[in-house]
Order: structure tokens, then sequence, then C-alpha cells
């Protein structure tokens, strides 16, 4: 079966747990409304299902063509990306004053998921626009987002971040990109960046560029690094498409996955350029764009878990083997009646509502930084955003390929023939623990900046939050609830205690980073698995008042328990791997250098 | 770089852990020596290196063909073939008198590794004719064995099995092909098989098809199975290959992976073929197939994660980025110094060190379970292997695609390009975990077969063995010994603890099967975690007596404290997913079911 877009658990999670609906009170979002809402969802939903889906094998099959500079993207990928432009869905979460629906961005979060879960492909170009858009409303001068804001906001334009060169990865810091005043206030930009997602298409009228380049004279490393906007057309005098700039693809890359995305060497020769905010102040709008993308990236991981997650659920229930053991009639019974298909079934699907919970939490959060009208509370939402964006792109991305993992394995043998389509969602999902900065980076980014913030307060207050739902479960009516709290409480503790150790001021610093990619493993499952909680007990609220279907509130209260049980229990014994310190990483005559 | 065969590794696991030159003391291997063995692994390892591994890209490029009938394998392998069948590899571990070479299945493991490691594809060959061999020899009449034996053991003849079916793949007992008595001894089968592994090629010069079928009137399910042999070409007289026989590949799969390996659909249209044991019997001669295959599949998860681990290695002290916190030299420094990349490689390198000797010791075992000539001795090592097949299978190839996606994240962005190779190791390894019994089954395998055997008799002995190598630690002179035992006995208990309510007599089977998995996980790394252990105490004689590398031997310490730590301290834990009962696997409801 192809994707359906699930509306019900996405609705949930937004309105349940991460009570989207309570960002009404910021009076920043007066239209929002349960209606809008629902219809918003329900409108995606079919662009995602009818539209993209359909799209999502072809193009996998297909893949993008390049020649004479010009690339081809899969049949259909330009019919989608009009309706995509015609459906105003890049907009969604943009103030009205830019041309925007001004609706939350965890609304958009919730739409950008099923472009991704449908379409991960073409989901990636939108998503590389979202993070422009946010860097040039943040840093842009107010010519830039007059002339840009309006067609990238419209989807007419799309455009692209401009990071990495092959000697630049992850440290930004040394790429070599220059950029050269031109004499008018433009720049020369003059360099080759690789991996570049989107970088050249077929879809939209424009491209439009952000690059990371030195200028003259500028500082080594980060300190020196500006932000351009280079057009791949220049805007004219009527701000239309005018005069072809000296930027192209020279090349595409032959990747495990993602085929329909377009992965683009550029060159920039001496390419017309526009510098975004000050000289040398590149790093700050970069991470405008990166914090954006990286929670979308956790989005995206979420997305294809849910896909995945999908098509093994639906050949669990047609494919029929064996004997099972409470199966109903006569064998062979349905997979999906094997308790050990079922479980794995039941850690994909509990892990991605944790994962989902998380991301949206994360959004509104994001939301509530920026409209709420109270400055503490803005401060507040922001430290929980900050705090929650690198566990949302790792773990999210990380239960992305395990979901896709788990996915091939349920279909046996089938799940390796690339015509079922679980091999896809495999090779699509291993991306996204890698790009955006990698697990490993969001792991340093969590243990060097996040946690140490303003003397720990940011997990101060998750913990606070954690534990007044554990209160919450521990004191329920419903006995179902109570054993979350036992499996909570401890769970918090002991991430309490690792974080201690790890912000121990008599810790080294490789200490600390030795054992950040095991925390953000622990903090990701302590927080997905609250938020779990904070549905479960919003569950027994409804089944309690009569509201809505009793079955899906008992499935969520079933799969916070499950997530407790399977996940939550086993949380506190990774103390000794996240308190290992660095002497116990093995050295390199254990690790067999030569 | 390409990979090169761990000779020191694999000498270290046969010999320091898995006790392989113990085997000399039955008797049966007379042969055998340290010279023996370091000379037949030297000479392997040249095979793996300089004609196995150049071909394991392009034969992934180039894939299998298939035009009329007959399959083209990639460019390279049929010469290789060759050069396979010249150095007498495929009888390594068969005895004398069948045409082998008589040493141990434990050193025909360790070369088996070094073929998988090298060219998974081309590697699965070998493998499906190793367990044809056993069956054949187990099960096969004399006139039988004297016919084909010569030819397989030599390789001049591949062979393959014939199980799945479309509507029959984990549920054996499903299948419909059928074979009927032709009136002159031989029988007409006839029916279509799928996922046959090497089932058509252009290597050998016959292709020896063991095929499970149903006789006129036969029982339904697995009680009325029979195995026949149905040669591609029926040989003549002299024993040559002669007529060929109604037996063809009419399709390819289309795979994630392992493209030089050709999986064929095969149809049997009356094929002309010869009952091997006694008619509905197949089931046990297929279990001797599949008890071969599967340790040896487990063989091919430590291959592949090697593969792996090498090219991520190598790429890691290659690699520039950033500043690590004890970098040497002014930055940017090796991103193996940055403490979370080496913990990755740690990770990798700890289990595939584990899970090889996992293996190794179980191969050890069936040695001394085959030729021991005491009865009880051989009854105690028939047990253990046993045992441990399950979880050589599972987990060795589920750490296999671990170790692939650690080393396609330890690329970074290169490892997502598929020239770069770790993505092709990410492909392949993934089948591992499907093939020959999926993961799932081998759970069931453990709980509801190996654990019960003899009122729980091979894990009471297992850990006894366990906790006196903790004891071994614990008294240990060298301090880096003692803390090994601190994280092993707490989990060889807690083995014991799920163990006991597992085996609980009023346990339901739901309930057991609905923990089958997570305690094969439990039990592989306390298994694992203790034979890291053996190789620690080994290590540290090593460096009491001044024997070998001081290096090396420290390296073992630290690769099992490593393991200790990151793993062993954390299995405790496991227990309330194990004991959870299949009450608490999340209902329809819960999963979205429809």
């Amino acid at each position: 079966m192809t994707y359906r877009a699930p509306v019900a658990d996405i609705r949930f999670a937004l309105q349940e747990i991460a009570a989207m609906d309570g960002l009404k009170a910021t009076g920043a979002f007066d239209e929002l409304s349960d209606d809008l809402t629902a219809a918003v969802l329900e409108e995606a939903a079919k662009f995602a299902n009818d539209v993209l889906a359909p799209l999502n094998r072809s193009g996998d099959l297909e893949g993008c063509t390049l020649k004479d500079g010009a690339v081809t993207t899969p049949k259909g990928f330009r019919q989608a990306y009009a309706q995509f432009v015609e459906g105003g869905w890049q907009g969604l979460q943009f103030r009205p004053e830019h041309g925007g629906m001004g609706l939350p961005r965890a609304l958009g979060s919730a739409v950008l998921e099923m472009l991704q879960a449908s379409n991960m492909a073409f989901g990636l170009g939108p998503m590389l626009t979202f993070g422009a858009i946010e860097a040039l409303i943040a840093h842009g001068s107010e010519d830039q987002r007059a002339l840009y804001l309006p067609k990238l906001i419209g989807g007419e334009w799309s455009a692209t971040m401009n990071l990495t060169e092959p000697q630049a990865g992850s440290d930004v810091g040394a790429l070599k990109t220059r950029a050269e005043p031109d004499g008018d206030g433009s720049w020369a930009v003059t360099g080759q960046k690789i991996f570049i997602t989107w970088g050249e298409h077929d879809c939209a009228e424009n491209i439009v560029h952000l690059v990371l380049a030195r200028t003259p004279g500028a500082p080594e490393g980060t300190k020196g690094i500006s932000l351009f906007l280079v057009p791949k057309f220049i805007p004219d005098a009527k701000g239309a498409p005018g005069k072809r700039n000296a930027v192209k693809a020279i090349g595409l890359e032959h990747k495990l996955g993602i085929h329909g995305s377009p992965t683009c060497v550029m060159e920039f020769s001496g390419a017309r350029g526009w510098l975004i905010g000050a000289e040398n102040a590149g790093m700050a709008a970069m991470f405008t764009m990166m914090n954006s993308a990286r929670l979308n990236v956790g989005v995206q991981g979420v997305g294809v878990a849910e896909a995945a997650y999908q098509r093994a659920l639906t050949f669990a229930q047609e494919r029929r083997q064996g004997r099972a053991p409470d199966g109903e009639g006569p064998p062979p019974h349905a997979i999906i009646d094997h308790p050990d298909v079922r479980r794995m079934l039941a850690v994909a699907k509990a892990k991605i509502e944790a994962a989902r919970a998380l991301c949206y939490h994360c959004a509104v959060s994001a939301d509530e930084a920026a409209f709420d009208p109270d400055e503490e509370e803005r401060a507040w939402a922001k430290r929980r955003e900050e705090l929650l964006i690198p566990l949302a792109k790792a773990w999210s991305t990380d239960i992305g390929v395990e979901a896709a993992s788990l996915g091939v394995q349920i279909h046996g043998g089938m799940g390796y023939i690339e015509e079922t389509g679980a091999a896809q969602h495999f090779r699509d999902a291993r991306i996204a623990p890698i790009y955006e900065g990698t697990n490993g980076i969001q792991a340093m980014d969590l243990v060097g900046r996040k946690l140490p913030m303003q003397g720990g307060l940011p997990l101060r207050e998750l913990l606070e939050d954690i534990r007044q739902t554990a209160e919450d479960c521990a004191t329920s009516s419903n006995p179902d609830l109570p054993p979350l709290a036992k499996r909570l409480r401890p769970a918090a503790d002991a991430l309490e205690r690792a974080a201690k150790w790890l912000t121990d001021s008599r810790r080294e610093r490789a200490d600390a980073l030795a054992g950040a990619a095991p925390f953000l493993k622990l903090v990701s499952e302590v927080t997905g698995g609250w938020l779990l909680c904070v549905g479960a007990v919003a569950a027994q609220r409804r089944l309690k008042e009569d509201v809505g279907d009793p079955d899906y509130a008992e499935g969520r209260i079933e799969i916070a328990r499950f997530f407790a049980e399977a996940v939550l229990a086993a949380a506190p014994a990774a103390l000794a791997d996240i308190c290992m310190g660095e002497d116990l990483l093995p050295g390199d005559a254990a690790l067999g250098v030569e």
C-alpha cells in the first residue's frame, strides 16, 4: 500500500501532547481553531497521499539527470511542485506580512512530516527553502526581504544552503569559497560547493543560493565567514528572473537513496551575490538556517519512519505464515499475530509516536519563543526549543533508520526486494542522521552548549515537567497509569545524575564528549517517554469525559506503557556508558590502527 | 582502502578464545598445528585480499544478468571461482575420505569469514555448497555420496538450497512443490522456488539443487516434506555432467544489495530428482543444512561488519576536521581523535570481536561434537553448539547491519555516496538478518527449543563457564581485569533470572515468545562479553609470560573493558523488556490497524 497521512496521530500529538492550541493565547494566531487545524491537515494529507506518494517509487527508480548544467527531476515532480506552489504550502508557517498564512510552525511541521513521509526526495526541496526564508527574515536587509521573500514564501522560487566543501564538512570554518567586492555593493563569489540539495532543478523559475564564503582579509575559521545570496537568475528591475548568474551544477552525486532529490556539485565562477547581514557574521545566519533545518530533518526522520511503518503494518496483516499462539481461525495466521512481529511493529510505532511528540513540542516551543507576549515565557520557550533541537534532529533520524530497518525485517525476504518498497525507505532514511550536522555533532551541541546553558536551567525545567507528569500518572484512577510513573521516575533520576556528571566543573571536555552520544539517547528516550505519558494522561481524561474514540485513547495508553517497559525501564542502565570517560575508549592499537 | 583480512584478530579468536588447538586432543586433526593454521589463514587472506576484494564494487555495480535461462555473473567472478576451486577452499573442513582437507570446521569458518568480508556476493555461492555437502554427508545414500561429494567438495560443482516458495517462507511446511515417482527410482519434481541463491550461474560446470517437495499422499505441514537432489545436468555413467535437466532460472530478483549474487526464481518442470534420506524426512535433512548455514550466515555477519569497520577506520584516520580535545599537532585533526568518532569505531570493533569469538566458539563446539572420542564430551559440545547457533546467526548479523550503519555514519556525507563503498556494505549486510531463518525465528528457536532442552542444561553450563571467567578476572593481578568481573557477574545473574522467567512451567507460550528477541540479545551480549573476558585473561597471560606483541594484548583487554562498560553494564536492564509478557504488546487499535 502507499502512504496515508496519519491525521489522527498527528492531531493527537499536536493538540493533546504538544498543546498547540495554547498558542492562541499568544495573540499571534487568531485564526487558529480546531476546524482550521483539521482542514489544513486534511488538505495536506490529500496532497501527500494522492500527489506525492504515487511519485515516490518512480522518482527513486528514475532519479535525476544533469545535462549541460540543467537538471531534470523525475517524471511528475514538476507538476507536483506546481501543485505545491498552488496550495500555498511553502508559506503556511510564515507571517502574513511576508506573504505567508500566519499559522504556527508546529502546524507547518505536521504538514512537512506528510511531505517527507510520502516522498522524502521531493520534500527536501521545500525543506531547504524553509531554512533560507528564515535566514532572510532574520538577517536580510529590507530590500532583500522585499525582493525575495514573496517569491520564496510563495514557492515560485526555491532556495538552497551552500555550506559544504570537500575539505569542509562538519568543520564549516575550513571553507575556502571566496567573495570579493564588485564595487557596486554586490560581490563576486568563487568556489565549489558539494552536497547541495536541490542545487539545480527544473521545478521552480529561480533558485536562490545562500552561500557561505570568505571575504578578503577575513579572519580564519568560523569567525571569518559571511553569508551571500546568489540567485540563479538575477532579478530584473521588476523583480522577475533576469540575467543568468555565473553559478551552475557541474555534477550530481550517485547516492544510496533519495534518488529523486538532485544532490549537486555547484560551481560559483565569480557569481554575483549580495551579503546577508554583516560581513563575517555568516555563522549566526547559518545557525538560523540550521536550527530551522535541524528540527525539520527530525520531522523528516519521523516521516520516513511512519512511511516504513505503515508499509510493514499492511504487510503484516496480509502475509500469513504458520501458527500464532493466539491466532484466530485456522492457520496460517497473519504474521501480525506472531508475538515477535507484533513486538517489532510496537517498537517502531512507540518510537515514532515519541519522536513525533518531541518534534512537535519543539516546534510549539519555537512558536512560543517567537510570539508569546510575555518575555519570561518567551525565554522559557526558547530554552526548551534550544534544548530539544539536537534531540529532535538526532533521535528522530536514528528512529527513522531503525523503523525502516524493522520495516525491511518484518517483510522478510520480500523486504530485500526493491519492488516491495521497504528497501527504499531503508536507503532514504540513512541520510538523515548525517546531514544538517551529523548526529555526533548534535550530541556535542547538546553536551557542550545546551546542557551548560544558564547553569543547566533548561534541563532542570525539563526534569520538573517530567516529574510533574510522573506525579499525574502515579495518582491516576486508571490502573494502567501508575506503572508509567514507576518507569518514568527512575529514568528522570538517571538523567539528572548523568547531566551532573557531564557538567561537573572538574570534568575534562574529552570525557564529556566521550559520553555525548549515549547521553543524547538517554535525554531523548526520557523526554520521548515523558511525552507519551503526557499523551496517556490526556487519553485518560478523554476516556473519563467520554470524548472521542475510546479505542484510540486506550491505544495511546498501551503505546506509552509499552515504551515505558521496552525503553524507559532500561534507560537508567546507560549511566555506565555515558560516564565511562575518554580513558576507557580503546586506543589506536586496540582499534587496529597500523 | 580495500579489505585486508584481519589475520591477527582471527588467530587470537580461534586460538586464544575458542581454543581451537584443543581439537588436536580429539585425534581427528592430526595435521593441525600452529604453522598450518598460520599458513592456511595467510593463503586465504591472500585470496580474499587480492582476488575477491577487488571484485566487490565492480560486482555490485555490474550485477548478474539472465538471458534464455543462463545467468552471467559479474566480470571476474568466473576466474575468481576457478581460483577458489584450484585452492581447494571448498573442501578445507571436510574429511579426507570425502575428498576434503580434514581441517576443523572452526578453521573453515575463519576462511569463510574472509570470503564473506572481501566479497559477500561471491562468498554466498560456496556457503550454500557447504550446507548441501553437510546434508549429503549426513543423509545421502552411499551412491549419492560417491557420485556427488567429490565434485562438490572439490568445488567443480556448486549446490543450492531450494526451500522458499511465494506462500512458504518462514513457514516451510506450507510448500507446494511436488515430486512423483518416475518408476525407476527417480522422481519428477515440479514447482516454483523463489529466493534461490546462486540458483543459476556460469562459474561451476554443474549445479546440484537440493529441493524440498511433497510426495503423493504426504501428510500436511512439515511432516510431509521430502528432500530431493535435482542436478542441473544429470551425471552420465562416468559421473560427468550429462543431459540437461528440466530445471531453469526464470527470473532474477532486483535486490537492495549483494548484486553480484544471482538470486533466482527456479522452475522445476518434472525435473528428474533423487530422494535424499527417507520420504517425509526432509525437515531433518533441511535442519542439517540449516544448522550449518546458520552458523555460516553468522560468520558472514562478522565478515561484512569487519569490512565496513576497516573502511571506516581508514577514513577516520585520513579525514581531518576541526579540533579534537586531545588532537596531536595543529588542527584540523584526524576525526578518529574526536571522542564521538572513536566511540563509534569502538562500538563496532568490540561487537565484531565478540561476535567473531561467539561464532568460532560455536564452530569449535561443532568440531568437538563431531569428533571428540569421549561421548560425554561430544554431548556437552553438541549442547553448546545448539545453544549458540541461534545467537551466532541472529546477533552477528544484527551486528553486521549495525557496523555497516556506523561505517556510513563515520564517513559523514561521503558515506551516503555510493562510490565510497560504505553504502554497499550497508546494503549487503541487510539481508543476513533475514535469510536462513529470520532473526525472529532464531529467537523462537532459542526460547522454544534450545532453552528448555534437557531441563535447561545448556544454559546452566554456559553460566558456569561465564562465572568461572568472572572469577578469573576478579582475582587477576592486572588491575584492569577485576572491573570486568564487576560487569560480567550481574549480567550473568540477569540472564539466569530471565531464563527462569521464560521457562517457568506456568508461562504461556505467547508470553515467552513476546520476550524472545530481547532475550536472544541478552544471551548474546553476555556470551559475547564473556568471550572477550576470556580473551582478556589470555592476553594478560601473554603479557605476564612476555609472549607476542604486548600492545596487541593490551588492546584485547581494552576492548573487553569497553564492551563491559558500554554493553554488559546495561544488559541486566533488559529484564523488564524480556519479561513484559504478551499482554503489554499493544493491540491492533494501538498499532493503527483499521
